[in-house]
């Protein structure tokens, strides 16, 4: 007699979950990452704060699960930019171009970005992904005024995003992952290092 | 006795102008820029195609026409890029940031934006813009591969508009334009000036 198969859903009440997610989304589009607090989101989704936080660990957490990414990308840009500021735009880019890349994770990528062009989504990007994803990596790399360089970076690598996958303009859109970090880390590297004005 | 008003509609059969309109964005976006002919355009609209002659010029303005774009963008990229190749990413992004940062004229280039990120615009942008608009500019520019270099410049400047217009990321949106040039102006010039890969 064999085990039956996980179908990919967590155990625990699949209701409960969702309406902490959708309570979640709600909050962070209306107030912003920071005034979201995770006692409101259990209180509007009818839950003890402790199942919240036993569902979907910390605050950051809670909020890249209510982003509905295909993958989480603290997993790929902390380990990328740990390595020092030598090569650190380098890095962060190959490991981008490897998971859009990808063609299993480019569909739900694709989705976040379009969702993120939409009023209740800029809120999520603005106030959410930035300082709870991107900031702290860029804290962890150790550069000066690392708010000010994390929109820099964002601009080139959102605009990638933009040409290679979504526009599609040739030659970019089909160039090698290699030639792409060639073309573009040392930009990047640039906005980690160069004077700021 | 005064004069009537001009209310700013060009003189002739507005229901002519719009059925050539209508038609033009159809084809420009089924087709692509290139396949598009005047022809074919005349022909759905119902009129001669000296008619759309008449009222449009020539292919490419209408197609200029059919994006309903605030500003004619030919009329600033092609002086700005007309000084040569130094300074060149300078002066386009000045001249680019005065564009966008007019009250008047952004509402108009976001719902522009807004319209290129729906699959229809995409094909716009990829298979008309960028080849009616930038790559005559790059071409006047002189510079080598300008096909291969203008998707790396639009990477960046689409990337700008996405965080300081659109998302509204600080302190990039608030930044004043001329620090916004003295800082992304030479990532711009350096995709016009490296030796490509």
């Amino acid at each position: 007699m064999t085990a039956p198969l996980r179908r990919g859903r967590r155990p625990g009440a699949p209701d409960t979950r969702a309406a902490i997610l959708a309570a979640a989304r709600q909050h962070f589009a209306a107030q912003g990452f920071r005034r979201t607090t995770i006692r409101a989101v259990a209180g509007d989704a009818g839950v003890d704060p402790a199942l919240v936080h036993h569902y979907f660990g910390t605050k950051d957490d809670l909020f890249v699960a209510a982003l509905e990414l295909p993958i989480d990308p603290r997993s790929v840009i902390g380990p990328a930019l740990a390595g020092g500021i030598d090569g650190a735009a380098e890095r962060l880019l190959t490991v981008f171009l490897g998971v859009w890349d990808d063609p299993e994770l480019r569909p739900g990528l694709l989705g976040v970005v379009r969702s993120a062009l939409e009023p209740e989504g800029q809120r999520l990007i603005r106030e959410g992904f930035l300082p709870a994803v991107i900031l702290p990596a860029a804290l962890a790399l150790g550069v000066d005024q690392p708010e000010r360089r994390m929109p820099l970076v964002a601009s080139q690598i959102f605009g990638l995003i933009l040409v290679r996958y979504i526009l599609e303009v040739e030659p970019l859109a089909s160039m090698s992952a290699a030639d792409v970090v060639a073309t573009i880390a040392p930009n990047i590297q640039r906005y980690f290092e160069m004077p700021l004005p």
